[in-house]
């Protein structure tokens, strides 16, 4: 790669690290409405600093304004990176070796609520453009920023600020967050995300608790609901909803070739956790697979009458039960509803209401775009091996919007590492990682503007 | 019944009710260990001012003691009390219209917690031998009574207790707590308990929680636990262990036409708790008959993952319910222990653990023992109706020790209503039904001395 936006980098790496740190240090906890307006203007003024004039744009919620930014550049391509500057939650806060909100390096990790994800990222890429703008004079393509306050909480009207905002967000490719290297440091380049339907089920069958020895005759909502539920997935895993499966993508050859490619992880996975087995004894090829490829109806929280120490003989009023249905191309969240409507009618559970809280269409780029040639290769340049190519995350984002309005490719590549305990206590950043992904970055545009 | 007595009782009326009044406004929380060796000595003093030597005595453990006294009377028969000093939390607190442990009256209505569960009981039994021995210079027969420490935290010890202490206990016949009127005010005696086996089945399938998007391959123990308890029983309510309903005594035609004759409550019932209709829309009959002579598999209580405010995307590590199962003769707690372990394993839930919290035999004393047509005499000379005879409560009560090692029927009779709200928030009793269960008392024990 250019040897003179390398040293510009590296000649500023402190500098770099110190605003983000500074970026770090602003809570922005979207789902606790905490500090999210105030860092967005910090945003803003990171922003103005690598020569862009942003904008913060409201949302339906005027409390999770998008920052917006045009390069406004007079070029035959425009690149859009998105990004957020929400962050999760820092609990369990003693959990944490520092406070969460004071970063901090320590052999060579930077740590910090929000410094992966999504702040160093994002900082990652101005500092690419500054480091272009100052050796090259310029930017080679126009350069568009779209930065949401509200990702974290399930980007509840991203969508419609996408639908808004279509010309102002017209581009040719996005690079989107996440990505960066895999354990063993090769480049790793993801291209999709799951869907997500999250709804809350309740059932409640009396005004209040009452006496569990009135259990002969009146009627318990847990015990509905668990009927409710074992009807809706079988002990083999098996989802019941009828047309869950009729939809999905059968998996491309491309798909599972790249799957193949990618290493064996999943011995490490199951330590991690305190797993004994995969589901399905999954291993190599086919654990992969399952994480990327298959969607999934899970039970994220239950809860129904007395929890606490000892015994209580009680007969709970109401039961709720918290599911989360990951989707995958070309699952449609609203069919999966309607669906799960039906299958609790038809199964007897007109009692059990539904409410759903998240609701996102799953999302893929194909791996054989020519925009994901140009991110891999240039990978391959500034890292020095063979990248990756996950046809898909595991989780969740708001892409769906940018593929299905904007009509453009997207690719993750980034600063990540999967030790960085995104969501978690002591989420960090590699400091040698971080600077890979600012390397690439710079590399990346460079040879979008060439049209490569 | 005996003019002098009524009298006598009439004119001590408030004097009862003082004392009544300052026992209640010690607490005496047997879950919390509130209080409760405090209460057996004041006990133990209404014990000595109604002319006998108690003793408190100690169960295995130290905080529990039984507060036991005989009158010591040579007579040729001997009648056993059975009450308990301790008492249900208080919680709600909010719910109250008054401080639970500052008693006062309104309305014929006196309100504190454990004033009819079950220190009103305990009180009006003294009053009538307090009477009986102003009004008769003595005792007719020799009377025992056994006051429990932790009734209410399912009586730990309490087995153990009466066969240590099985000489000094003996006695012909036993009176219960519990028992008073039905809704109509006619005398309401009730004959049983229903066993208990009460647990706690936990699965854990990963040392911590993890992200939702990992369900393709990691196992949940909720779903696993769901699956587990809808082995259990079936949406019909059809209790699935093996041989669960084989022991169980057919019921007698005796205990049907006592059924039969009972009123009917369910549509109160169910307008009280706001259930629109009774499991298997039973009503009158066959709703008593449920409630009374059922075994039930509840579930008490159901926790796993993130049970807050909106979405959070975790798959939990561990699950965890609390079931309780009523029994009914002859069933035997240990064995549907066994029968639950036995169907989990071969059901694919070795990985469920069960930790036992509560177990207790059912109990009951046939409808048509001597002693039970004494009570029910005595009965409808005071109360002037036609006494109600229930073969059992639907709740469970520490009545198989005494059964099963005094070998004595026992028959529940005394002061409470169906409104007075035990375990519950104002709990109270009335005034009037506390008055005829004193005159019920001293007219039993006359008919017991006479040998009626």
């Amino acid at each position: 790669m250019d040897k003179a936006t390398q040293e510009y980098v590296d000649a500023h790496l402190e500098e770099t690290l110190d605003d983000l740190k500074r970026l770090t240090a602003q809570p922005s906890i979207s789902a606790q409405r905490v500090g999210v307006l105030e860092c967005a203007e910090m945003v803003a003024e990171e922003l103005r600093g690598a020569g862009f004039e942003p904008a913060i744009m409201p949302t339906a919620d005027p409390g999770y304004p998008v920052v917006f930014a045009d390069s406004g550049h007079d070029s035959p391509k425009t690149l859009l990176f998105y990004n957020h500057y929400d962050v999760q939650p820092p609990d369990p806060l003693d959990e944490w070796d520092s406070p969460p909100f004071e970063p901090y390096e320590k052999d060579g990790r930077l740590y910090g609520r929000g410094i992966s994800d999504d702040k160093g990222p994002f900082i990652a890429r101005l500092a690419a453009i500054k480091a272009l703008r100052a050796t090259k004079g310029d930017l080679p393509l126009r350069v568009k920023f779209c930065l949401e306050g509200a990702e974290e909480i399930g980007s509840p009207g991203f969508h419609d600020f996408v639908a808004r905002h279509a010309d102002a967000l017209k581009s040719d490719m996005c690079v989107w967050e996440g990505g960066g290297v895999n354990w063993d440091g090769r480049p790793l380049i993801t291209l999709g995300v799951k869907g997500l339907l999250y709804v809350e089920l309740e059932c409640r069958a009396a005004s209040r608790d009452s006496h569990s020895s009135y259990a002969p005759t009146v009627p318990n909502p847990a015990w509905r609901l668990i009927w409710a539920l074992a009807s809706l997935k079988d002990a083999g895993e098996r989802i019941k909803l009828r047309g869950f499966y009729d939809r999905i993508r059968p998996a491309l050859d491309e798909e599972l070739a790249a799957l193949r490619r990618l290493p064996d992880t999943d011995d490490e996975f199951r330590r991690d956790l305190g797993v004994e087995m995969s589901l399905g004894e999954a291993t190599g090829f086919e654990f992969r697979r399952r994480m990327i490829m298959e969607p999934t109806a899970n039970v994220a929280g239950v809860v129904a009458g007395y929890t606490g120490q000892g015994a209580k003989t009680i007969l709970p009023a109401v039961a709720r039960v918290k599911m989360d249905f990951r989707l995958v191309p070309n699952q449609d969240p609203q069919e999966v509803l309607t669906s799960l409507r039906s299958h609790l009618d038809e199964h007897g559970y007109s009692d059990v209401s539904i409410s759903v809280l998240t609701s996102e269409h799953p999302a893929r780029t194909p791996i054989g775009d020519p925009f994901v040639k140009v991110v891999a290769d240039t990978a391959r340049t500034v890292y020095g091996s063979e990248p990756y190519l996950q046809p898909s995350m595991t989780g969740t984002g708001p892409q769906y919007p940018v593929q299905e309005i904007l009509r453009v490719p997207v690719a993750s590549c980034g600063v990540d590492y999967p030790g960085n305990r995104i969501h978690a206590p002591n989420e960090h950043i590699r400091r040698d990682y971080f600077r890979l992904g600012v390397l690439h970055t710079a590399e990346l545009i460079e040879a979008l503007g060439r049209g490569v």
